[in-house]
């Protein structure tokens, strides 16, 4: 190979990638797949409906504006100025992106120089630490930490991040922190107390903020879901990441949207028209027509965003049931659709598993994808290297799942402990 | 502004855009539009139907393989295995990404580093300088040049590169150079001896070659598109890049795709695990069906790659009469749906038009938008600093449009023209 046909070195050492490696693995159809987060749900009929119809619109098959169709940033802006104080500007203060992944993208090469320190909460969505690399940034990690919870139910509001430890990781180098609420994997739902240290810190360091709430209509009974960018002095240094692939079930999509100051918007299009230019319009005007029906309804229990979370309550109950009564401890979630499982109380046999290097959960799944057609994701896979041991015996199990999915995964979860007796 | 609240570096001086500024001003509905390269025509009837189907598909509205959807680059090496030598591996070689613009971008962060050189010719696709830019690389301008042709026809292929030159521009530094046939804005179609000469100098230089053929299917009679990925030596160092919206007429549905070899393909798949994921499955898995009726009848004149290139080529003839008729110069199109003309010679009268530093083709076209309600593209956008000069009397017209469109247009130009008389 001549010396010259090579990779940059922005991409080096970033090509290895959990998504590809997983789903592969569970793409033999006789696996139950609990791993990506993909519903096999339905998604609401008027959202198909959608899509169907303007499929036939000649005008809706060619492009449209660059920074977001024009319908779509009219619903989001009407959408989110009920959270915000003020109104939301759709073409300034708004941005329609390939997904919540390309607003991040845009985000952090918009924003994120050479050499600048990225603070990212571990466990985290996978892509922050390779996107922060590939801008040249330095991630700086920070662990939630459980407390000890001895006989009561363990619960992600139990993970959290030490005041103390979180401000000895800003500097003045630090030029953002990236949040997620409600998390993934551990289902944590930030109170206000603890979004106000993060937000005491990004004002006295004169940090951004990108706030990835890709699951913010996700919360369960007792949480409620905050916008960090609607605390003092956080709206013009925060970036609000959402997705319709999760607001709507239909991952396929790929539409995001990130919300914020137009000093900081216009950086992320910057990068947009200059990575992609424009998103797909028939499935914009879908989405925004989807969108205005839900708007309508805000206060209705039909509306999807008041909906869905009480279909996915029921489904977690009924997985950390199974989990507890296999003498699992599960972490229960306060939003989003995963659930995390200590695995090693199972007590699996991997000494078969070939590449000894892996961490535990790395072969636990591989094992129980191959032996008991049961898929899921190591937590680990949300960890820098240096944390991956703390968090090597979780798994974390998707429930956005028909209840036909869910039977099976319970029958094979069933099966196998009893055996193991 | 804090002073930590800028943009990146690698954004500095990248936020003007052609299209955001013509588009907006194109916006009002009683302008005849032949700017952006946007049909007004019909797509095919089964494209639009394929996605109506589909959308009601619960799986396919959600996440697919990355890479690309599995029925899409099975569809595409089908497709193009016709055109190449060798079989072409549909997992390892191919790339779907987010239009020809992402494997643009895709391409050139995954293969081009800071300090390295990019030619590229002028005029060009808008969006090469930037990405380049954005990379860290310097690019290398090379201009088309036309020789005399009076008494004859002008026409795209009078415009060449001369061979000195180009030789002249590659050295140890030069990592790739972007080639565009069939070209826009000028029509141009390279023979198989212009394209000899550029694969010479690649592999002289050990350089890349980013080929953007998004207007493969579209080359007029007595012309043939030729890849240079098929000319020996240049598979391995050969990125071809291909677009759904332009070869069905769906510009809205943002498909694109490289094919390479793997060693250079791993890299730009790499950049889409790190920026975007994945793209929309239901409009891939859509534009897979569409290929498939067309791959079955591609020597059928009723397949769109032969009978969409016929019906524009009545539509270019039809737009260089009425040109030639007001006594402008037109430069007839050998492919893709615009014809450049000299629009000095019309003699407008731009006095009024306030901003005194830009382009005569900026001002020109921005004076016909608003007196005479026509729009085009100023051709000055496609060149570098250095080079506007050179192409400033100069615009481009659109004719992917329908009858009554290009009717419309001929009214206003022709009635333009006598009133001057
Ligand atoms: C926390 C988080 N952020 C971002 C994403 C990506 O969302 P999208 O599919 O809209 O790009 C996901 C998807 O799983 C996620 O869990
Ligand atoms: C030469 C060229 N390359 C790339 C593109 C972008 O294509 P897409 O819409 O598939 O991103 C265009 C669109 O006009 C083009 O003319």
């Amino acid at each position: 190979m001549s010396l010259k046909i090579t990779n940059a070195k922005r991409i080096e050492g970033l090509d290895s990638n959990v998504w590809i490696e997983f789903t592969k693995l569970a793409a033999d159809p006789s696996v139950v797949n609990l791993g990506q987060g993909l519903p096999d749900i339905s998604p609401p009929i008027y959202v198909k409906e959608e899509l169907s119809k303007i499929a036939a619109i000649d005008s809706l098959n060619q492009y449209t504006r660059g920074f977001g169709h024009p319908s779509l940033v009219k619903a989001l802006s009407c959408l989110y100025e009920k959270f915000y104080q003020n109104p939301i500007n759709p073409n300034k203060e708004i941005l329609v992106t390939i997904g919540a992944y390309g607003s991040l993208f845009n985000a952090i090469q918009g924003l994120i120089d050479e050499g600048d320190e990225v603070i990212i909460i571990v466990p985290f969505y996978d892509c922050y630490e390779p996107m922060v690399r590939m801008a040249g940034a330095t991630p700086v990690f920070i662990p939630l930490r459980s407390k000890p919870v001895d006989g009561k139910k363990w619960s992600s509001s139990d993970w959290t991040l030490d005041p103390q430890e979180l401000a000895s990781k800003f500097n003045s180098k630090t030029k953002a922190i990236i949040l997620n609420t409600p998390h993934n994997p551990i289902g944590k739902v930030y109170t206000k107390e603890e979004l106000q240290v993060i937000a005491d810190l990004c004002i006295k360091y004169d940090t951004l903020c990108i706030s990835d709430e890709v699951y913010e209509w996700l919360v369960y009974t007792g949480n409620k879901h905050l916008k960090i960018a609607t605390f003092p002095g956080m709206w013009e240094r925060t970036i609000t990441i959402g997705s319709a692939g999760k607001t709507f079930s239909v991952t396929g999509w790929k539409l995001g949207w990130s919300i914020g100051p137009n000093h900081l918007i216009k950086h992320l299009q910057t990068v947009q028209q200059n990575t992609i230019y424009t998103c797909a319009t028939p499935l914009q005007e879908a989405l925004a027509q989807a969108f205005w029906i839900d708007i309508k309804r805000m206060d209705d229990p039909e509306c999807y965003f008041n909906s869905l979370p009480k279909e996915l309550e029921v489904k977690r109950d009924r997985m950390i049931h199974l989990f507890e009564s296999l003498g699992l401890k599960p972490i229960v979630p306060d939003g989003g659709y995963f659930i995390i499982a200590d695995v090693s109380l199972l007590d699996a046999d991997l000494s078969d598993m070939k590449d000894s290097n892996e961490p535990y959960d790395y072969k636990f799944v591989k094992w129980m994808t191959k032996n008991k057609k049961l898929s899921a994701i190591p937590v680990s896979a949300f960890c820098n290297a240096e944390t991956k041991l703390q968090f090597e015996k979780f798994v974390r199990f998707c429930f956005i799942k028909k209840d036909s999915t869910l039977d099976a995964a319970e029958e094979i979860i069933k099966a196998w402990t009893t055996q193991k007796c």
